[in-house]
C-alpha cells in the first residue's frame, strides 16, 4: 500500500505519508486503478447489478507527501449497497473528495450493461451487452460528469454496394457515444444507445429468428454507411437533442475485407 | 447468424442449415463464443450477481450440415432468472444438449466473484475479486464439471531473502486452482480459494490498515516461497482433501525483479 | 528470481534452489512466461525479423527443489543471432532441455508474421499480418513440433443470402490452423495460410483498389460459407495434403449481426 | 473499405467517397486503426527491427464526403524500407498529410523496443523489453511529436519498511514517460528510459546472477519509494534536463499486497 491509511492516531505505527514533501511538485492524479467491485446500476427500469472496474484519484498539493490510498477502497465499501446513476455517482464522488481532503479528483467506473431488445419481426426478446462508463471529474471547483456507452452495430459499405454487381461487404462496428451529463436533462443509457443504433446500417440483436435475419440483412443493404457517414449521423442526432451538451463520438468498423479497422471521431466541446 | 434457427416450420423461409452435408466430416465443437449475459451465482452465503462470459458448443455429426446457433442464446435467456452453482449448471448443460439435439458439448462461463475477507489485525472487511470459471463437458456419455478460481496472493523469494543482508523481493502472484467438481462432495469457491491463500507467502486484502500492512509484510518475510514451493504446497493441500479428485494448479509470479513471469503447473489426472 | 541461477561455484552465496525437496511431488511445468525477445524467422523467402513472446518450461522431478530460471533467459540470449524455422527451433529446444538438465519441457513462441500478397485485380502488393506460433514439446522421449498460424479472412452467411431479397451479412473471421510439423515434409507458413484463405468466402488484403474491392465483394457473395462449412473445407484440404499429420483448426466468425462470435473446431489426432 | 481509394480516374467504377457531403459536419479524425506493419527503428546504436501497430488519421472538412482509406496503407508500404526515428517519422507524417490532401492529422505507432543492459555485479548482458510509442500530430499548422516509453522497474513501499520489523512489500511498476520531442535537442530512448530507472527503488534486468539479485534486493530496500515519490522523482529529473519540454509521467505499481494498482500522474504543459 502506498501509502497506507488509518483513522486512528492511537496506533503506535509511524504515519509516513503524512509528512511534508520538500520536492515542491504537485501531483495531478494519484489513486488506485483496476479495482474491481460489485456495482448496482440504477436504470429507469430498475436496478441492474454488474461488476465495476474503478479508477479513483485525487490531486495532491506540492507540500503533501502522499494520499491515503486505503480510503479509496473504504469509500467503495461504504457505498456498496447504493444503486448508482449519474446523479448519485456525482454526489458520491464529492464525498470521496471530502474523505480524501482533496479539492480535485476523478471517479471513473467501467461496466457491462444489458439492454433488452425485441427482434424486428419475430418480436423475440434478448439482452444486448453494452460497455458503459461514467467519469466524474472535479477541477478548479467545477465538476463534470461524462456518460459513455459503446454500442455494437452493423455497417455496410456504400462503395462496395455501388461498384459490385451483387452483395456488399459489411461488418460489426462499435459506436462509442460519450456525452456530458446534464443534471436537469438526464439522458438514460437506453436513449443514449439509440443515437448509435438509429445511425447504423442496421442495429443488431443477440437473438434472431430467420425472418429477423432477413430483415437485418436487407435493412443494412438498403442503408449503406461509410464510417464517415455513421459518425456524422450520430453527431447530427446528438446536435438535435437538447439533453446533449458536449460529446465525443468514436466509430470503429472492424473491416471484413481487411485485418485492420477504419474509424472516425467527432467531438463537440 | 451461421446458421440461423427457428422453431416454426411455418415460416416460408428456407432452412439452409438443416440440409445434409456431403463432406463426411464430424465437427468436434461448434457454437458461440464471447457471449456476455447476466449471471446469478449461488454461493453458500446467498446469491451473488455477476456478468458471465459464455462459450457454448456441441459436437456435430458428419452428416449434419449445421447447428442451430440461435438456440444457444435462447437457452441463456430461458435460464436468466436461475441462480447457478456447479450442480444446477450441470443440469442446465444437459438441457442445452437436448435443446440442440446433441450428444456431446461444452458449457463454459467465466465471471468475477467477490469474497468478503477480514483484515488480519484490524478486522476491517473488504471484498477480494476472484476470476472464476465453470466448464461442463459431455463426451461419450460422460459429463464432467470443472470449477476454477484464480486467486491473487503474495509470494516472497527465498533465495533473495537468503542471500541479501536485508529485504527480499516479493510480488503479486495469481494461483489458478481448477478442480473436478464431485456431486457428492461439492467444494464451495470460498474453500477452493483457501488452498491458494494458505499456501502463499501471504494472502492479500483490498483494504488494509497500517497494522494489517505490517502483518502482511512480516508474514510474507517469515514465509518465503519459490514458485515451485507454492505450486507444491497447493498440490499437497489438494491431495489431502477428500472433496478433490482431479485438479490442475497454475501459479504465476509477476516477478518484481524482471519484466516477465515465473510459473509452475501441477496437475493430477 | 525464483530461484536464481549461477554457473560459478565460487560465489559465497547460498544456492537455495539446489537443495532436495521433501514433498515428493513432481512438477509438470516450471519456467518463464511472457518473455519478450527479438526473433528472426527463417522463411523460404529470407529472414524476417519480429518480436517473440516466449513461454519456456521444464518438468521437475519430485526430489528436486527448483529449476534454474535464469538459464531460460541465458538460452534466449545465446540464440539471439540465429534465424529460426521449425527445424532449428526443435534443435534449440533440445539444447534448452540439456542446459536445464531436464528430460521433458516446452518451448513456445508467438509472433507476428507478414506475408506479401498481390491484390486480385490491380496486382498491387501489400503485407498481411498473421499471428504465428511454434510449440515444441518433449515428453517421455518424444518431441513434437506444432506450427500455428491465425489467418484473417472473410465469411459470408449462406442462410442470410438465401432468405434475403438482396445482400447477405458477412464479417471478418479468424482461421487458426495448427499442424504437426513433420521433419521430412516441412510446411512453410505461406502454404499453411492458404488452407485458410482457399476455404474462406474470400481471402482479404490490407490494400485494395476499387476494382479489387469489387472482386472481393462479389467473390464472397458467390461463395457463402457457414462457420461449419469453413472449418470442414479447411479440414478437407488438410486431409488431402501429405505434408500434414495431426492438426487442429479453429474458425471464429466475428458476426456482424450479433455482438458475439460463432466458432467451430475440427482436430485430427 | 470505407471509402476506397484510387489514383486512376480511368477506372469505370464510381468514386462514391469523392462526392460532396451535405451534413455540414467536419470530422476531427478519420482513418485506420490496429494496422500491423514491420517497423525499422533507428536508434543511436543502429537499426532495430520491430513490429509496429499504427493508428493513422486526418481531419476531414465539412463539405468532403470521405477520405481515401487505402492511401494510409499505401503510405505505409512506400516507407517500408526506411528506418525511423522521431525526426524522420515527422517528415513521413507530413508526407502522409500531403498524400491525403489533409491539413490536420495524426500518425501514431506503438512497438516493442529492446535495450541491452549489463547486470549490476556480474556484468552479464541481457535485453530489457520496453513498450515505446511515437505520436505525431498536426493541428492548425502546428506539428508536435511525442515520444513515449514504458519502463518496468521495481518499487518498494516506505511505509511497509518503516512499520515492519523486517522486510517490506515491493512489486513491479511500469513508469510511462512521454516527452515532447524537440528537433534541436533530440532525446534517445536509451536516455529517456533512464529517467524512470534512476528514480525507481531499483531498476530491473531480464537476466541476473545471484550476486546481482542480492544487489537489486538490497538496493530496493535501501531506496523505498511511494508511487508519489517515484512520479515526483521522475518529474524532477525531467525538469532538470534541457532536452525536455512538455511531458507526461504515469507510474503504476502492481501492488503485491492488493489485487489492484496504485498510480500517479504528473504532467507539464
Amino acid at each position: 500500500m502506498s501509502p497506507s491509511s488509518t483513522h486512528s492516531a492511537h496506533l503506535p505505527i509511524p504515519d509516513t505519508q503524512s509528512e511534508r514533501d520538500e520536492r515542491h511538485l504537485a501531483i495531478q492524479r494519484v489513486g488506485v486503478r483496476r479495482v474491481k467491485f460489485p456495482l448496482l446500476v440504477q436504470t429507469e427500469r430498475g436496478v441492474q447489478p454488474s461488476v465495476g472496474e474503478w479508477t479513483l484519484d485525487v490531486a495532491l498539493p506540492a507540500e503533501q507527501k502522499g494520499t491515503h490510498m486505503s480510503r479509496f477502497v473504504a469509500w467503495l465499501e461504504e457505498g456498496a449497497e447504493q444503486a448508482l446513476d449519474a446523479a448519485t455517482l456525482r454526489s458520491r464522488h464529492l464525498a470521496m473528495l471530502e474523505k480524501l481532503h482533496a479539492s480535485d479528483g476523478v471517479t471513473e467506473v467501467a461496466f457491462t450493461l444489458f439492454e433488452r431488445k425485441r427482434a424486428p419481426v419475430s418480436g423475440i426478446e434478448s439482452r444486448l451487452d453494452l460497455q458503459a462508463r461514467w467519469v466524474v471529474e472535479t477541477r478548479g471547483g467545477q465538476t463534470t460528469v461524462w456518460q459513455e456507452v459503446a454500442v455494437p452495430v452493423k455497417s455496410l459499405c456504400p462503395c462496395s454496394k455501388e461498384i459490385s454487381d451483387y452483395g456488399a461487404h459489411n461488418q460489426r462496428s462499435i459506436v462509442t457515444v460519450r456525452v456530458e451529463w446534464l443534471a436537469d436533462k438526464p439522458l438514460p443509457f437506453s436513449a443514449q444507445m439509440r443515437f448509435a443504433e438509429d445511425s447504423a446500417s442496421s442495429e443488431i440483436w443477440p437473438l434472431l429468428k430467420r425472418a429477423d435475419e432477413k430483415w437485418v440483412t436487407e435493412r443494412a443493404y438498403e442503408n449503406p454507411k461509410f464510417v464517415e457517414d455513421l459518425v456524422r449521423d450520430v453527431a447530427l442526432r446528438l446536435n438535435a437533442d437538447e439533453r446533449v451538451g458536449r460529446y465525443h463520438v468514436d466509430v470503429e468498423n472492424f473491416e471484413s475485407i481487411h485485418s485492420h479497422s477504419a474509424y472516425a471521431v467527432i467531438e463537440r466541446n
